[in-house]
């Protein structure tokens, strides 16, 4: 498989987007995201994405040079009017936000209205631990999870992320969505025309299926116990802010991508852990935890035990030296969109 | 079945706390708690655990008069010490100065150390969306669920609440263990010497199994996701607190009950609605969502869709009216500890 080379693609992004006319904020913030996920290996929510961006900032979903609005509403508690920017940049300026209040008061946390897909939670959460924060990022989206004991889909797969840091390596890093599978992961099956395992997907009339290309919506993650989870991530993001709910935000994929926009809402909090106990203590109890569960008896001979953000930490140091991984289909986007991405390639 | 008159019933508990020297504070918590969640339905975490509770007391694991302090850490944070109270009691102390500090500030966390078993979770949650907060509880647990990929558990049942005020009824109030069925669901299992579906419990070398009476750990909801979150509660709980994690506490039923403290851990915060959105405004557009999700067609004839405290709500009334439903077992320990427990039978 051709890689790219992560430095000299972030060159390049960024000067796609300039060309774009999106501001060096929204830009530093869509490029950094998108690099840190494809590097931890959720291509999901990674560079795959940046061509599909692009088309949303011409479409005009996307505003590319927003004035971001912050009112503070207690030493707390903060909203964010993303005016519509790209949700990289609109949630980083939450979730700093959120930590500026955490510092003064302890706790803080920020509403995010107006915004637009935030790709990777974990972004947010990350920057916030790496501050000896605790982190919470949350995002609602258009509607792909059945709602549990109806026939289609009401929330969207509503991610939860939460970040701690530890003594010896990056944050501990839970970013997950509140369905049972992605619909990325049935789009693929769907690439491969391979069956998906029974009680991923669902058909329009909510029976389980096994044709990927008969989907139509997803299996909350434990059954009612994820379905409320995401409503609950509903009523933190759109709720609160204001903002539509996902039954009623328009499609993110559906083509062609039309100007309307999609009004999509974060919530984000961050905990100060020196409020508490000493964050070096913090650290080194949770590494402690860390490193107990990993040594653990495996269930299977050769398996390991692990925590959240264990793979993406592999993944990572792994893509850190090799580069990120790139399929032909998906590197032909990017050529379409300019064909100087080709000088980012690995040799 | 027998049924208990709530009112006698709690006049009665309250009687024999204060014969075994438990503060009135302390014993209108646990009262409180109990009979709200046997009248929610929610019969693991209510009346049926007063006995233990009681034994917990006499054993010395539980203090009947605490000094619970509490100290502020900042305009939104606060830690508090429950000296082995009734997690009820300390619990309560706890959300209402995190109520407290979100007056104040616009959020406030509370974390909690030293505590003992808090029974449900939704008593604080409600506490908090009953006074138009967001309200937020979680506990940790000595552990039951195995870790995803081990042989064996590492962390507790570590519950998530969330709370959220509503229009036209009591809150929505999501109160779920991350694991994907209770202990006591397979406990009711043996009881009944009935089968389990596979994939509810595992045995001690991690496979599932379907006789009840050989499983030793339980499934976290969702596989790596409810392992992820049940990871989340322990952060937030002894990680912050201080206090051991779900493998260093003593197990909760284990006799006989001996006078070590548990030191179980909590974290509760609220968000003050009025910061965001006019509190009217936000029970207005979630009673719409409600009323949205319960009006979608049903999967299957006669079915009804529900939103997460639905079918507690329909308990809550039934219970209300006909009183709360005793098993004879349970009732014989009632009587065990007090012959006067048989003037709150119903007729």
């Amino acid at each position: 498989m051709i890689r790219f080379d992560a430095a000299k693609l972030s060159e390049l992004m960024a000067n796609e987007l300039a060309r774009q006319n999106v501001t060096s904020d929204s830009a530093r913030h869509v490029v950094a995201s998108l690099i840190q996920t494809s590097l931890r290996g959720v291509d999901s929510h990674g560079i795959n994405l940046f061509p599909h961006y692009c088309r949303g900032v011409v479409a005009g979903r996307v505003n590319p040079r927003p004035n971001i609005h912050v009112s503070r509403g207690g030493a707390s508690t903060a909203m964010v009017d993303a005016d519509h920017a790209f949700g990289h940049h609109a949630g980083a300026v939450a979730m700093e936000e959120a930590m500026a209040l955490a510092r003064q008061s302890g706790m803080g946390a920020a509403s995010v209205r107006n915004s637009t897909h935030f790709a990777a939670a974990a972004y947010f959460g990350l920057m916030a631990a790496e501050c000896d924060f605790l982190g919470f990022a949350f995002t609602n989206a258009d509607a792909l999870v059945k709602a549990f004991g109806a026939k289609e889909a009401f929330f969207g797969t509503n991610p939860i992320c939460f970040t701690a840091p530890l003594h010896d390596e990056g944050p501990y890093c839970l970013d997950m969505a509140t369905s049972l599978v992605s619909w990325n992961r049935i789009n693929n099956f769907r690439r491969e025309k391979r069956n998906i395992p029974e009680h991923w997907g669902f058909d329009a009339d909510g029976h389980s299926v096994t044709d990927p290309g008969k989907a139509t919506s997803l299996n909350p993650a434990g059954g009612y116990k994820g379905y409320g989870l995401g409503m609950m991530v509903e009523v933190l993001c759109a709720i609160l802010a204001g903002g539509p709910i996902g039954k009623d935000i328009p499609p993110m994929y559906t083509l062609p991508l039309g100007s309307n926009k999609r009004r999509v809402s974060h919530f984000f909090a961050a905990l100060d852990i020196s409020r508490f106990v000493e964050p070096a203590v913090f650290r080194k109890n949770l590494q402690a935890v860390v490193d107990r569960v990993r040594s653990m008896p495996p269930l299977s001979d050769g398996g390991a035990v692990m925590v959240a953000g264990d793979p993406e930490k592999i993944s990572l140091a792994r893509r850190t030296n090799e580069g990120i991984p790139i399929h032909d289909a998906q590197y032909s986007e990017f050529l379409e969109l300019n064909r100087e991405f080709q000088g980012a390639l690995l040799a």
